[in-house]
């Protein structure tokens, strides 16, 4: 397999986590979003939105679009898994997933942050302050869901969870981790979150995760 | 079951639809979303992030965001299915389910445009250009994607798709109509997409997606 991918680029780092946890080898093709790279011909002819990761399989076909690679990664390689056994459970960490995917990450990343400043005039301080502040508004609903969940395991006497969802990596996971790097990366205040924080630095204690992150990317930029 | 849901939401009535295209009966329970009745604590306090739709399942858990929603459906009443057969056709249905959930969706949702217009004080016209902005550039590249899985479809001897992804509604269908009728409520330019709109039309001869609509919603508001 290969994975076009920008070690910054949050979407990319959740399936790298899911390559690494998964224990599959991938050819890494950087392609540097900073200097416009996804927007050459050769790879925007290829996938619809231009984005980053795509994975191209073994097949030769290239699948875009972290989430859905993700899945098609578990469904393909099963073992082991990112997504629980039971429908409601796998509800719980989709759903875990998306608030990252579809309430925070969309609003901070390159192309949108650059149409406030470019088209909306925004200076460096509202830039920053809108970025921190999505990222700490979003996280905080994250928190009270977890909270939410470890009382609805509590009453299903289950574990309490070490990750987001249990004691095993899952998609939930694959797109915290990110989102807390790019958080720190802009300062974001991370106080008062302790089940978030607690599942981010367990996700960080294990290899796949320190493989995967960006300082250990083949384009790692200072 | 039971939505919580507001008629003009563009993640509830996707949900909405699935729920149709399944015909699984449920009570609708409207959160009026301008009236700020999802921050009231008998809502806020079931939900993390306190968003609409919540589907509650007959054992009384509340499930949030609309893409984990439909699939929790999908794999608990299996018919009509919402996702095709083999884990490459459901890569390429999620991920177009993404392209509208995670690039187009989340920068207009009502939030964001308050934040616009109270905190980074822009007025009405660049207000409307950033909402049809993120709609055109994001319906755009769904189209590319389309166009690029028509020919990949043609060269497996596939028929071509009515609508986003083969002849029956999926998870993509479900989260293309409500971003049309959105970006149709603000005017958004939609020419020159003849395969989204084919889709979008393809699916609004169904009943499933007109019982579904904002304007057959008890709390529809003209």
């Amino acid at each position: 397999m290969q994975l076009y991918n920008y070690f910054r680029s949050s979407a990319s780092f959740r399936v790298r986590i899911a390559l690494q946890i998964k224990g599959l080898a991938y050819d890494y093709l950087p392609v540097h979003l900073v200097k416009g790279e996804h927007k050459a011909p050769e790879y925007a002819s290829r996938i619809g939105d231009a984005l980053v990761p795509t994975l191209v399989t073994d097949g030769g076909t290239a699948l875009s679009q972290s989430m859905a690679i993700i899945e098609y990664l578990d469904e393909t390689h099963p073992t082991p898994a990112l997504l629980p056994g039971t429908p409601l459970a796998r509800a719980r960490v989709r759903a875990l997933a998306q608030m990252v995917a579809c309430e925070i990450h969309p609003l901070n990343n390159l192309r949108v942050l650059k149409y406030l400043v470019r088209d909306l005039k925004v200076d460096e301080d509202a830039k920053n302050a809108w970025y921190r502040h999505w990222v700490r508004s979003g996280l905080e609903a994250f928190e009270r869901q977890l909270a939410l969940l470890a009382q609805e395991r509590a009453a299903q006497g289950l574990a309490p969870s070490v990750l987001c969802w249990g004691d095993t990596p899952t998609l939930a996971d694959c797109c915290l981790v990110p989102q807390i790097f790019n958080g720190q990366r802009f300062n974001v205040n991370m106080d008062g979150m302790p089940l978030t924080m607690g599942a981010f630095e367990a996700c960080m204690a294990l290899p796949a995760f320190q493989q995967a992150q960006p300082s250990a990317c083949p384009d790692f930029e200072a």
